[in-house]
């Protein structure tokens, strides 16, 4: 199926108030990944990973940290994510939704 | 620089009523395109092009089309295109934004 409909896409719970659902080709993944535990009071723990990543904001704003520096991200703005290098985001709103992209795909996302 | 603005971002036009910002990776790029020429009597001419591509509605509604099967989007849905295969927008509403993915980076879209 190459559409993914959000009013009836397979959504994942990642964490109390979070969930995703995805949609990819055999090398690109996007992941719409909803929070509404916001605002947070410090940063998510940063992670990392070999894929690169390149994120839309599509709700509300945040504090997005690559290897600790900060970008103040709204609706409509980008930010691309270097292969191997931590990230993590501080919400600066209740509600936010990111649309995460990667290449490889993230095959830890489809078991 | 990591973060691409909305408000500061370099627009390029494309077609009158249409233009796009654009954020990337070595092998991933994002592609913002807003729409204001809607709604269309029919679809663009379809294009293909050898680069995988995911797409989000992040605004208005478009019949997509892949290979002449017609798919109704609206924000927050999301279609996947396979590398080649023939695709296009009608667009349903005046205004429309795509925020469209690629594997490997449209480089037509540097120059």
């Amino acid at each position: 199926m190459s559409a993914v409909y959000e009013s009836d896409a397979q959504r994942t719970p990642i964490a109390s108030g979070r969930e995703r659902y995805l949609c990819h080709t055999p090398n690109l993944m996007m992941v719409v990944v909803d929070f509404n535990d916001g605002p947070t009071a410090q940063p998510d723990p940063p992670h990392s990973h070999p894929h690169e990543q390149v994120t839309y904001v599509a709700e509300g704003e945040v504090l997005f940290f690559i290897d600790q520096v900060g970008y103040k991200l709204k609706v409509g703005d980008m930010i691309a994510v270097p292969a191997n290098v931590p990230h993590t985001v501080q919400l600066l709103t209740q509600r936010v939704r990111l649309v995460d992209t990667f290449n490889p795909i993230r095959a830890d996302f489809l078991k």
